[in-house]
């Protein structure tokens, strides 16, 4: 059963960044853009993953983790230093139409943290995740 | 006088894509994920500049530039490999606000191609774009 808040996905768009100092960009791009945080998860080591709005454009930002790929801009991550959450209803089928258009998978998708998302590094060196929230359509 | 199409600026934010071959990236965006080319310019020499709709969520990808500094993923570019674009009906006020935050200025405001535009590096090492188009409010 969904609740009022389970709309349909909606296909958006938005960058993701990996920093250095992740709380502390937050309160920059707070006070750079107006930004206004709509979704906040810390780790006990401070580290954060943000979900902004500038005025309706969104984006996403995250604690710098190499090990998993995701260098900050400032480190030595070059390709991952920004990525793209392209966010759809149905994952696996676009994902699957990723891999057949010569996309290389990184993670397959799979059930983690309330999304359904995988991971794929296009031909031109750009990350990609492609998911949905569990909770909605 | 505006034209119907000259609907008031929204508040949006897309990722813009630096990448080697930038007409052949189309095509891959448009197999991979059913990607719409809403818009595109052309140089002589092939170099595009496209902005490519995924089912309303937006982006923009051009040939690489290192001399602009925007070098591609798989070139030496780093933070510049994804930059973003943020239109705004004040660039202006945007772009002082940002400097005032302690972004670094890259180009200063100007207007070029239809747009009147900045762009900023942040203190994580990411670019940003910020303007509008000189046809809207």
């Amino acid at each position: 059963m969904m609740d009022a808040s389970s709309a349909p996905t909606r296909t958006t768009l938005s960058p993701w960044l990996s920093v250095r100092g992740g709380a502390r960009a937050v309160e920059f791009y707070k006070q750079a853009f107006g930004a206004v945080e709509v979704y906040r998860i810390e780790d006990p080591d401070g580290n954060v993953v943000s979900r902004l709005s500038i005025g309706g454009g969104e984006f996403w930002l995250a604690d710098e983790s190499p090990e998993h790929g995701n260098a900050s801009a400032g480190g030595d991550g070059a390709s991952a230093a920004v990525r793209m959450i392209l966010t759809v209803a149905d994952p696996d089928a676009v994902f699957a139409q990723a891999i057949a258009a010569d996309a290389r998978e990184i993670y397959p998708v799979s059930e983690s943290h309330g999304w359904r998302v995988g991971r794929i590094v296009d031909p031109f060196g750009h990350h990609r995740e492609i998911g949905r929230q569990l909770d909605r359509e």
